[in-house]
């Protein structure tokens, strides 16, 4: 058992913040918060408390969108939308991980990376590559971390040198989730990359496998205007782009996280809420592919589950704090341009976003409420805080000015996880 | 003179950088630029040469809109629109700058962080205060930055704790003009809040002072719909937002940066050209106020001149390479959510106008042409440099996931600028 002692800030609901100004999280063997007090109960009056002072203490973030295999690519070749982008900049990227040295330079620098900003738990597109995949696994095992890694499926429209066969595609996942079986907190997605990458037969075996080994599921949804024209034709049959995921078994049939949705309405909107499925929020990524805004508020209102991205290297960054700076701008920028019909998000909904819903597709992840897991970040943030800020305050001060440099300490499931090595 | 070597990088004209791998610049005594370089001239052949290496050397961001006495609300307080939030946040903080003791605590952090993100020249808004103004242009001058101060005239719809008579507003604009009289580097411009805060006899006499003395001119337009919808009601006899200005001779009559200028358009848009107004491009600021996305792209169109602010602190840092960053993002918003009319911003258009067009505004500066004030920041990029990107790729890195670590060097007017002392 451990008990740390600071000013702890979480969001059990969207809509407020619970702060303990000097509060406590006891938190169990197991890595699983016990519970958060105001004052520490009699029971525990003989124990160690590690005191963090006046640091603020707060859930890790978690990103459900994020491209290992584009690290390079992380702040330039941002001038084209998203299809010329692909085949411009991404693919030939991509093709490069068939390189286990590669893989293992860059794949380092990402786990770095996403440790850096304090990201803790990720849903991660690989490449078509099995041993770079598993080794992703294996970095992300060693350094402490959790999440998910998809072995992606291209089988069409994408160059030859990177593309797999259907067996490929279900054997490779087959690969990681048995490479991943024993690492606690690593688990094999089902990773079409998305419908214009995936033949019919390609979307069916990939369905099938996701249903059943009961995996989770991972793709993009709606992200640009061209995207959806395409799918449109690429699936006469489907009345939407989500459809066409139904219609193959990977929308909701088992967890799924659908990427973008910047243009999701309808029909397609209906889908996600009955079926569950996520949307994750990339705004980032939308603003600098001019995708799009997605409509945020609309989600929450109608029931659909919302998590954010970091997308890189589409988005420029690994910060999720900083998606939760651009998750507040662009609803903003969607309730003016739109005639203000639909509220902007508060920021404790936004952080809500980052760290429980985001977290509850790991399982209980994301807040401190008793059972959840203890991913946690320290800031110590006194060179933000000259003026006697209201905690709360501090943390809006954090998110828009602060950066890796106040973050002095992240745990993931109750360990300590110093930085992981990369190599020079 | 000077000579310096480096990754140079410049934008002489807004269509692309001009790039000397590893090439040299000649600053001259009067801290100007003789020339740039690819290879040194036999002239200089016996002269020292300061190397930075593989290091990136660029000119200096410049900030044309900054409120320096909302500093301590950077990053909070950004729940409510432009009107609303004036009143509930922005005016009860600039009240506090009548205590000197307060504004020096205050300014000397504003100072600091400017120079600390590579801003050697801004364009800035003090408060109603001539004692805490002129405080500021000390402050700037002891650091050896540069830029305009302005004294804020504000006599109707705002507290009676922060309101100035028409005299206040004329003697404090001269006493900061006499009292900056002798700085190289700074001087007075004339400052209207916005036509909502000033009766027309202040706005008249204003106008009057700006004409009479040369002096250029700083203030607000069409940020948001409620604040041009009040300034139609206010003043009826103008045709638009802007040509309340131009009645009242702060317009174009002597240089002037109008800010936002969100919704501009038609006549308003027409009379900017006409007259030279900057429009000041504040999309940080805009996206946290919901205030809306600014037609960049019309502008450049039609020959109005823009430059960058970052608009502390509805905008939520000094950084005007995080404002070049949302340039290009919102330009793409703008792009994707208006049919793709107006094509978006390239990098070097975007960095032209935190350069050259910004810089502008204060003589010869934003460039390494030559007789340009050398001002300019040295990167070292190493940490983000690690697979051969070319030079230019660099810079964009450097923008989209830099910050002030990697500066390393600093000059305003050719002399190198040390950190600026805070008050602890």
């Amino acid at each position: 058992m451990k008990i740390y002692r600071a000013n702890i800030l979480f969001t059990p609901t969207p809509e407020a913040f619970k702060v303990l100004e000097h509060g406590y999280v006891v938190v169990g063997d197991d890595g699983n918060v016990v519970d958060t007090y105001q004052t520490l109960p009699e029971q525990y009056a003989n124990e160690r408390v590690i005191d963090f002072g006046d640091r603020l203490l707060m859930p890790a973030m978690n990103d459900l969108h994020v491209h290992a295999p584009q690290y390079r690519n992380l702040g330039i070749a941002m001038d084209l939308e998203l299809l010329p982008w692909l085949n411009a900049y991404t693919f030939p990227e991509e093709t490069k991980y068939k390189d286990i040295g590669y893989a293992e330079k860059m794949y380092r620098r990402f786990v770095r990376d996403l440790w850096k900003m304090g990201t803790m738990r990720a849903a991660i597109f690989a490449t078509i590559h099995p041993e770079a995949t598993c080794l992703l696994a294996d970095l992300l095992n060693e350094a402490g971390l959790g999440g998910m890694v998809g072995l992606v499926g291209m089988d069409r429209n994408g160059p030859d040198t990177l593309s797999n066969t259907v067996e490929e595609a279900v054997e490779g996942t087959k690969r990681v989730m048995e490479h991943t079986k024993n690492m606690p907190l690593i688990s094999a997605i089902v990773t079409p990359r998305f419908i214009p990458s995936c033949t019919p037969e390609m979307m069916t075996a990939l369905g099938e496998l996701a249903n059943e080994y009961k995996l989770p599921v991972q793709s993009h949804l709606s992200e640009n205007q061209s995207e959806i024209a395409w799918v449109a034709e690429l699936e006469p049959e489907s009345t939407c782009y989500g459809d066409a995921y139904l219609r193959y078994n990977m929308f909701g049939q088992t967890p799924t996280l659908m990427a973008h949705c910047c243009y999701t309405s309808g029909e397609e909107f209906e889908l996600m809420r009955k079926n569950g499925v996520f949307a994750v929020h990339c705004p980032t990524s939308n603003c600098n592919l001019g995708s799009g805004i997605a409509p945020i508020r609309r989600f929450l209102s109608a029931g659909v589950p919302v998590a954010l991205g970091s997308d890189v290297s589409a988005g420029s960054g690994f910060s999720i704090f900083r998606v939760i700076h651009y998750t507040l701008q662009m609803s903003k920028m969607k309730w003016v341009h739109g005639g203000h019909k639909e509220a902007f998000l508060s920021l404790s909904e936004a952080f809500y976003l980052a760290t429980k819903s985001g977290g509850s597709f790991f399982g209980k992840v994301g807040s401190f409420e008793p059972g959840y897991a203890f991913d946690a970040l320290v800031v110590d943030d006194s060179d933000l805080n000259f003026d006697n800020y209201s905690i709360q305050h501090r943390l809006e001060r954090y998110i828009y000015l602060g950066d890796d440099r106040q973050l002095t300490h992240r745990f993931c499931q109750g360990k300590e996880i110093p930085a992981p090595r990369i190599i020079e």
